[in-house]
């Protein structure tokens, strides 16, 4: 199973025009659709939603949004993205 | 449904003169007319007002605003700027 | 309204010599004349006061100053700069 | 027993297409397949399991896990990286 | 009034020789004479005590002094220097 | 007894294939042989194991290890490293 | 009383081969034979121990000492570092 190594940035091409997760700092989550980023991990997001994790009275975990549309996100926040599918 | 890839900085052009919101670490948020900007997210921005967001009595979230005029955001202190609608 | 988009730091020139409020990190702020800045937002400061915000017995927010007289800020503590009003 | 001695990012070529363990700031501990990093420790990871550990109610340490799939780690967050063993 | 726009930094040559105040993260106090600097504002000083504040019993507010003598602070704790009275 | 001054991480040199100890951030120590390092001390450690200090119920401190086998430190978490000793 | 400005850390020189004090971020001391140093005050000592304060029962303000031998500390985690003195 040979493959070529790639810079992890470069990963990020595929998911251009898909939508992904960004884990940030401060524990915030984003859901949008990568529209660029740069070698800082500098990301523009649109459609972009920041979700909130919480428990509800029955101790199920439930997810709220708030809708934020295009977003620029300064890359040195970011801890991790999580890539779209690769179908 | 093509597009070429920009940086996310790029995406800030779109937004000059426009109203945007900037979210600032340690909880602050800001809004203004985006002046200016450059690539370390330094932004100008003018009739801005800082907003705080708090529960009145009644459990409702409001907002109060502290009218700052033109500042000058250090653009380390960014975690994401949320761009002006696309009309 | 067309304008010529210029960088952040830019518009700190049209404050020299003014008085200008600066937010800094772990809640200082300081008031004072911008005697001179750099790309860093390094500031050179004269007859600088930092200001100290409390609530009085009646819940009245007040503020107590201290005189500084000429400081040097290192930038990287600025949160944002609020310029001198432009009349 | 003489050997050359490499940088340690040079060590992480031995560990692509194999297993690791991120251990990164915030208590966060990552396990997946390597598929790329840069100078930077930012890496590229596939079938990604986001680890948990909490103790049971009869003090056993256990794991829980969160499949991510593939990511991005920015690599400012990373504290360590746990080598595939080589054999 | 006519005055040259000079760097921040280069305010501090005035100070050389002379007692400044330093004002460091952490909530730490130098006070010492200016014996070097550079565009870091790493500083060297000399003569210098750490100065710590609390209240006494009567609810005044002393100083209480540690002598160091010559001291290099690294530049990235300073949050202020306030630069000798220039007389 | 004269001497050649040297820089810091040069004296890492003498410490390859040797037994070392790495006190990072986070209150974590790390014991392992010092199989490379760079100049941002960046580090990499062969049969490490991670001490955990403890009072046991007679208030002696006692260690627990974690055995990691190979890993990459990154170098920024460094705050010292504890040389061999060099006989 | 002229004197040439040397930049901070040339006033190190003065000091290697004599005993110094270092004050670390996240309170720790160390006192040491300084070996070594760069620009980045990364810093290489001989014969240190780590220096703990405490108070007490009768309090009194003792110290204990922890020796560590030969280490190199990274140079942001520096606070200032006291010179030798100078006879």
């Amino acid at each position: 199973m040979e493959r070529k190594h790639h810079r992890p940035i470069d990963y990020l091409h595929n998911s251009i025009n898909k939508v992904i997760l960004i884990k940030v700092k401060r524990n915030r989550l984003f859901r949008g659709v990568l529209g660029g980023f740069d070698e800082h991990l500098n990301l523009y997001l649109e459609g972009t939603s920041q979700i909130f994790e919480y428990q509800d009275e029955d101790g199920n975990i439930r997810e709220e949004h708030e809708n934020l549309g295009s977003i620029v996100v300064r890359g040195d926040n970011v801890i991790f993205v999580n890539l779209a599918n690769q179908e």
